[in-house]
């Protein structure tokens, strides 16, 4: 039995809900209220969230926490999304530390910039994470520009769910995304089961 | 037969010559010369480097990249530095992408801008850094501070390799450590086989 906790807002949680989603793989959801003091949150949550972050998965019970770990076991155990093949695993594992890096660290803040007007980020601060996001938005595009659908190849693997985390969310953190990005976002979004973040992650799903 | 390519200067590929060597696991190691032109590099290198980067593990001629990835390649092929167990391996992996996208990314960047005087890292974003460094640092320094030797437990593992990476060019880099954080690096410098990145990695090494 697998229960996630989450929150709209988070594209980490998306990862993992998205992931599911797309497999047809039952789960309970839990959404926790990121935005309330921790104190209030459930003790359930609490005790499982070993970075108090979401999202986390238990399954039978077992905490899994970072979203990326998570895709990871879910993908393994399940043999679901890439986990069925020891080598597609392999590649998948090396975007999933990429994107932890590179496009998912630079653009949850730009993000947060937007959205919030997050006053830690200024002037100098802001230009560098856009050129950050230049850079890793490019390498992106340079590998799906040989016209694969997928990252890996042919396959929706826990990869593209990674790495569209925080890319769906592009048009709030106001960057631009080039032309192949953007059609393999599409094609993600084609997927069967595929929601925008606000409605699969909400508190009552839509 | 293991073939690892790097350069003193990367932490990324430091945590995996760390890992091989205090598991005394034989394997070559080809300098590359990082500050040369992409096209200089051997034909082999570039072949294999999908991201262009060092680290680079052959193992049987298939290439592994991305450090954190091979990490968790090597421990569980050859069952070493947690590898051993399921568990232990899951802990490791949560600490890993907790590297990638938090003292992994700011680290190296706070030590290009004092030992290169990087051009980009102006006053705000140096500034920027340094805060993300104090908190990352910080929450590593809450996890050891149990009295727990190493990040996991008793046990030495590849999250200790990779959450050191960069953390051994701290003075490099000027940043503080605290003081669980600094006595775990004691006790990993005690580690037999354990040398400073600037000798295990180097072109011929000492």
């Amino acid at each position: 039995m697998l229960k996630l906790f989450g929150h709209q807002e988070s594209g980490h949680a998306f990862k993992v809900k998205l992931a599911l989603t797309i497999a047809n793989v039952e789960h309970q959801y839990e959404w926790v209220d990121i935005e309330a003091p921790r104190e209030s949150r459930s003790l359930e949550f609490r005790s499982h969230s070993r970075f108090s972050e979401v999202p986390v998965l238990l399954d039978d019970g077992q905490p899994y926490v970072q979203s990326n770990s998570i895709l990871l076991h879910i993908a393994r155990k399940l043999k679901i999304l890439g986990g069925e093949d020891a080598v597609v695993m392999q590649r998948c594992a090396e975007w999933l530390f990429w994107e932890a890096n590179k496009i998912g660290m630079c653009l949850p803040q730009l993000r947060a910039f937007k959205k919030h007007n997050a006053p830690e980020i200024q002037g100098e601060t802001l230009q560098w994470l856009l050129n950050r996001y230049d850079h890793d938005v490019g390498v992106l595009n340079d590998a799906l520009a040989d016209g694969r659908d997928f990252i890996i190849g042919s396959q929706f693997t826990i990869a593209d769910c990674s790495l569209c985390g925080y890319l769906t969310f592009a048009d709030e953190a106001e960057v631009d995304l080039p032309p192949f990005v953007e059609a393999w976002l599409s094609r993600i979004s084609s997927q069967k089961g595929w929601k925008h973040p606000y409605g699969l992650l909400a508190k009552s799903p839509a």
